[in-house]
């Protein structure tokens, strides 16, 4: 579709130790931005900004991180809607889902903004609560080799196509434990990059990953580590920090998180390491 | 609140050329993320996760962002839940708003996890009339002073206290179109911080924020130019890349834009310069 970056007229602009500044205009490479609606069952569960592709994935990637479904067999049908803009163009923005017979269709308490807590105590031991009863499988933990660990954002970043283009889109890839790339994908939004890569190893029958490692080109937030927890994944590696919820949550479902991966170093939050041979 | 930060046992982890690997063991600081619920006139609207601190701030922000309130007039009590935990402790995470009488309470589009669209055309520009339409006040342009843009990102992180303790915290700030800084506010999610700002800014009556710069230590998403035209700011300063819809919104809008802030260059996405003196 080609929307994956779009070229615009920008200028830059560099500012002289004078105070002066010159300027040069020419097309270059953005990110593509474009809204995803997603209807199960002829209702509207959500609206997402996210970068055109591999849209059926991700959307198979956000219903499994939402426990919704669990395999590929829970989907009869997942399509773009085959009506047009005013120009008469599809836009390939709406993805309608048709749930398999028998599997729940999302409640009102989901299609709400949020489910309503019923008390004063909505805090994080409660998030991670839900999550632990939601998900499908218990994690088996795994020890890390800290050499893979660092090797990893590279290999991510190679992998990359349209960062190298646009130098502004996130990246998630699942690895082997050995560090071998099982499959990689961007987005402009790191949680739709993360649900592309549950829904192709869905897609797939490889979930639960018990033998794999998310690798994010980003921070860890509670919501990446979820759908991790959600995949089976033992391994989270972020390239950038983590947040309190987010190393809470490992520890509590024993997954392995580590976050800061520069160069030979990295920050490990929770789980075990591979012992120096 | 203390929950600015939290500290964790972290393990740095050296990997050395011969493959072996040291560790090191000790407290370290981690951004805070906990759940914050927003309760309108009694009805759950939405549970965003976020670094607690300027709750009250970044619920206004949000409102406002959403086309839901327009001045500070508009909310007759912003206030922490009197409610406690298992425990007997306020969370602190539950905020209970009452919107002045007048004030049209959000519908169930919006409570909806999204507002239905009525046929398949939903696209990019969609997104952009919804935002044009909603918003309260025109941008008047301004012309940006090249030598204040490459000043903002270091300003910026110069003001950012709890990234300097954890590496992992975005920022936003209001500055003067001459760069002095105004407000400035961190949250690990880089809408929020852009909600705290604003809803500071709206607290203060100084919205629309029609001689003030947002700068934000992130890319440019089409959320975050969203927010900023609804408050009415002539232009926005990212640190990182922007989004093809990020880009058409400032263009359509009239707001300035810029990506790549680096040392002495830029971007300039949308939007007109000063001229060199």
């Amino acid at each position: 579709m080609g929307r994956i970056t779009r070229d615009f007229a920008v200028t830059r602009v560099t500012v002289e130790p004078d105070g002066s500044f010159s300027t040069d205009t020419r097309a270059d490479s953005v990110a593509g931005e474009e809204p995803l609606e997603v209807q199960v069952n002829g209702t509207t569960l959500t609206t997402t900004m996210r970068t055109p592709g591999h849209d059926v994935e991700l959307v198979h990637g956000f219903l499994h991180g939402e426990g919704l479904i669990t395999s590929k067999q829970d989907v009869v049908e997942a399509r773009y809607c085959s009506g047009t803009d005013s120009q008469g163009r599809n836009t390939y923005n709406l993805l309608e889902v048709a749930l398999a017979r028998g599997v729940r269709p999302p409640g009102p308490e989901f299609v709400r903004a949020t489910v309503t807590t019923s008390a004063c105590g909505v805090c994080g031991s409660t998030s991670i609560e839900q999550i632990m009863g939601k998900r499908a499988h218990p994690i088996e933990p795994v020890e890390l080799d800290p050499r893979v660990v660092v090797s990893l954002p590279e290999k991510l970043r190679t992998a990359q196509k349209a960062f190298r283009r646009t130098g502004g889109i996130h990246a998630a890839g699942a690895f082997t434990l050995e560090g071998e790339p099982v499959v990689i994908r961007e987005d402009i939004g790191r949680h739709n990059a993360a649900d592309k890569v549950i829904g192709s190893l869905l897609l797939d029958d490889r979930l639960p990953a018990k033998d794999l490692i998310l690798v994010m080109s980003s921070r860890a937030s509670f919501e990446l580590v979820q759908k991790a927890v959600m995949a089976g994944f033992p391994a989270l590696v972020a390239v950038s920090a983590a947040s309190s919820l987010a190393v809470d949550l490992a520890r509590e479902a024993g997954m392995a998180l580590t976050g800061f991966a520069r160069g030979e170093r990295f920050n490990l939050y929770s789980g075990a390491l591979r012992p120096s041979t």
